[in-house]
């Protein structure tokens, strides 16, 4: 069972996956060669993961057989397991717990060599609406807390399988870094009585530079102080602070804002490694008036040095001005001195 | 002139070096060979770098000649910049001031080929020496609130030269992440009226399982949570918030604990990349009570992918434990099941 530990310094949690525990040996570097398919994840190959959560199948095929659009399906090496309790203890100043959890994987397509930036948007918005359909059922299971949607592409930033797939991983603890940006944005609510994400959204209309796209109710744009170059945010402009609250019927604009950006950074950017997080609510708090669910996108093309990991800023080589100038699709080289 | 820009929701500073401001095509990934050297930071090329901040040179040679030992030089591509003052300004949500600060490096040694943890502990010691000269040198300019050392070893780590050196960013206000750890340590102090670091050497004496080594008035352990496979934490057994006010004579059994981590990990891990940085209190506060000054030793194993950049927890598929014995040099495949 892997377990939860907490720092009992700055609070942070980490999960210690004892079954999977590694010996210096196992570090070793391995280049791994692109494989041509077919995978565990491709079509046909259903018997090699465990049985699905969650389909779009078109026909009428029975599950865990071809004929799906996409598929959800537990991890076969979890970082947190859905059997057991937390039994949480204490050890001196130490907490721990037993690491209970979901992890589960979306299979965005069926075929090896599909990009997400290329699926239809129809398709593309069928991946969002599996996020809040397993987010809506996860929920229900009264020891998780939170449920974080990310999706790792390219070795660089941390994908094991080239397959496009994301990943869905339930927590029976609310995440430091949503806390952060919950009591961050309470702070804000008590003296402006307003949400931050809100008042983002105002100025960044009123000011344009920063802006990639705005329509359909969705929102992209370059943060005014971005971690990592083409850092950018999608979020609804509509206040809400839950993503599985999100009407169906408006998951294909999100799907087309996303297919933008990612299309624009794979064009200009040669298919670079990135990570996209999707930051909504705790699942146990009622709505909230200062929380505004975002899905953050980060290509990783600059490397995270001693200076990052010891002080939490970040060096960041491109302005926010400049990457989303790109990311509207003005021609480069062209007014970018 | 870089810029700092805050994030408004959790007050995340970032540096925005318009100065080096990259296009996309800057980002497409070169190989980078093993030079033979001569570098820029060799024995001999003192005129490639800046002038000479701090030197250790046996003989009487002039500076910026050769016949030095150890050197601390300014950054030639600084991320922050010595001159001009902080300006700050507000737009709207958002806070900005110019990225004034200092940016130094240690060459650590003239051989292009040296390693740190094989250089000699009395060598070592200069560089743990350099570090405290130049921190207690920076503190006197007044619009410098913290000093961050840090490593950067191998590609993957961030390293963009691998003749070996380390460095130094001062910043004009206190990084995030030891505000935190400020902060947590202050909690404990007020229910506790104990200092955290203390607490927990004590603890870890008791129990001996993550202690690495324990001599000289310096402890290495493998702390209870930790984010990184082998993370390991080295700090001083008598409590002291401020590195730069320990004693000369002290460096040389900081410096053989150091030796032991880094020479462990390059002989089980094989060269791994990794990073080390040193937390030490604020420049502008008085010695604290609560916070006990610590090396934090990363090596960069495992990616860091969405998850961890979502949530801002770690997945580590090594327990500290089990670590802690390799670390300690126990024959290793004996008694590790």
């Amino acid at each position: 069972m892997p377990e939860l530990r907490r720092d009992p310094v700055v609070g942070r949690w980490v999960i210690i996956s004892t079954e999977r525990s590694r010996r210096p040996s196992d570090f070793a570097p391995r280049p791994r060669p692109r494989t041509a398919g077919p995978c565990v994840f491709c079509g046909g190959q259903e018997r090699q993961t465990p049985e699905e959560v969650w389909a779009l199948r078109p026909g009428r095929a029975e599950p865990n057989t071809p004929g799906w659009l996409l598929r959800v399906v537990p991890n076969k090496f979890p970082a947190l397991r859905i059997e057991g309790e937390l039994e949480p203890s204490g050890e001196g100043l130490y907490d721990r717990m037993n690491g209970v959890g979901a992890h589960e994987v979306v299979i965005e397509s069926p075929e090896h060599e599909a990009v997400i930036e290329q699926l239809p948007i129809a398709q593309l918005g069928e991946v969002f609406r599996a996020y809040r359909d397993r987010m809506v059922d996860l929920s229900k299971d009264p020891r998780l807390e939170y449920v974080m949607v990310f999706k790792n592409h390219g070795d660089l930033a941390g994908a094991s399988l080239e397959h496009t797939h994301s990943q869905l991983v339930a927590t029976p603890v609310v995440p430091l870094m949503v806390e952060e940006e919950i009591a961050g944005a309470l702070q804000h609510l008590r003296i402006k009585k307003r949400c931050i994400w809100c008042d983002i959204i105002r100025q960044e209309r009123q000011e344009g530079s920063r802006l990639i796209a705005d329509r359909g109710g969705f929102m992209a744009l370059a943060p005014f102080a971005p971690r990592f170059p083409f850092e950018t945010w999608i979020l609804p402009t509509a206040h809400r602070s839950r993503y599985e609250e999100t009407p169906v019927e408006e998951l294909a604009a999100l799907a087309s804002v996303v297919k933008q950006v990612l299309g624009r950074m794979s064009e200009f950017l040669e298919d670079p490694p990135y990570n996209f997080m999707l930051h909504s609510a705790p699942l146990r708090v009622p709505a909230l008036d200062h929380f505004h669910w975002h899905l953050e996108i980060i290509p990783k093309l600059t490397r995270v040095a001693g200076f990052e990991w010891g002080t939490g800023f970040f060096i960041n080589p491109t302005p926010p001005e400049e990457a989303a100038k790109y990311l509207r699709g003005e021609t480069p080289g062209v007014a970018l001195s």
